[in-house]
């Protein structure tokens, strides 16, 4: 059964949503992963939260469609936005009657001073990443895919440095380590590691404060090490 | 200007199709990359080379889609299809009133074996990857930047292996390294990277043959070290 025509008019709904991740310290002072949800007006899961999103717009590429919707919904305009994967298992709704859509999903990375800037209402509000409330269609699988990624891209690039300011103490990035991988490190393996992958350089200038010995200040190298 | 109805009757099309790469001697004997692709039989585009796909039917699943239409076009069956990227530039149709297709492309890579047992026709040919045809809307991108993940998945995981039997000589992995990134390698630095990766071990033969000193002959470790 495959004609031009019953395709063409079955043609699942198209959508475009953003996981976005930042780090924002827990009520016991330590930085964990969050990211913002918008609670859905209509109808599939109406009242439940998802990811910012919309249906992609026939004039709108499809970066532009994830950062013309998180703009809308959250304020926020993320500097990369980059693909993460399409999601379109056919019974994505839930067993709900609701007509199909396929999503392509985005992803991005806003340091705390970005994400202190984002809209937040009764109907917009940043959730951790490890305390989900049940969420509309698949988003939560989505969610944890993305996280997937975020750990995986961690371990071979530079990307931990989003979260921070330009200079840094290496008790500072490890720190952003342990929250997007959920466990504590070593900080001599830590270090190790970190001066074997050459991605952070001395700035030669130490941690300004009143203790006898201060922490030196790192910056990232210029090289950005990234790989797709 | 978006409410829903307005954005879904202008939802673009959704098209699943796949890159497939395999390795072929050329005529100098060498291995050198080769992808099946399918001349277009209706417009826009008619006339053609294209990637093998179709739209999405309704009931199936993107990899389902994926599937399904190489095996149809092509008659391939491969074990492992991975999801490559989503494209969708509004002009990917290239100034043709086109309506607009959203593509999800999938990949996958297949041994020279397999790919001997492909359909080709008229309009299901074979082409080396470095010397495309012209190819309708954005595809030649699309098998571009499908090269490159390859290129870069070849760095830090085992898929070089797929190209090969379940036992080789290094000399064979690096004729693989070589066909796939396009550039001939030191074979002393080749085999100290090899060894340092743990990606292979020897499997205490050596290749059949009246040779002086017939090489050794490894076989992939099993820890798959596939990075997502």
């Amino acid at each position: 059964m495959s004609n031009a025509l019953a395709s063409s008019i079955e043609t699942p709904t198209l959508a475009v949503s953003t996981v976005i991740f930042t780090l924002r310290p827990n009520y016991k002072g330590c930085l964990q992963l969050a990211t913002p949800l918008v609670r859905r007006i209509r109808a599939p899961f109406e009242g439940q939260w998802a990811l910012p999103g919309g249906p992609l717009n026939s004039d709108e590429d499809l970066a532009t469609s994830a950062s013309h919707t998180l703009r809308d919904t959250t304020g926020l305009e993320p500097r990369y936005l980059e693909q993460l994967y399409a999601f379109g298992s056919v019974d994505r709704a839930g067993g709900t009657s609701a007509e199909r859509v396929v999503s392509i999903v985005y992803w991005a990375l806003v340091g705390a001073d970005e994400a202190e800037r984002a809209i937040t209402s009764e109907n917009v509000q940043w959730f951790w990443a490890d305390e989900l409330p049940e969420l509309a269609f698949d988003h939560k699988e989505i969610i944890n895919y993305a996280l997937g990624r975020l750990r995986n891209k961690l371990e071979y690039s530079r990307i931990a440095h989003v979260f921070l300011a330009e200079t840094f103490t290496l008790a500072q990035l490890r720190e952003v380590y342990e929250a997007v991988l959920g466990r504590e490190l070593d900080p001599g393996n830590f270090r190790r590691m970190v001066e074997s992958t050459g991605t952070v350089e001395e700035t030669g200038e130490v941690l300004a404060g009143t203790r006898h010995r201060p922490p030196k200040l790192y910056r990232a190298t210029t090289n950005t090490g990234e790989r797709k």
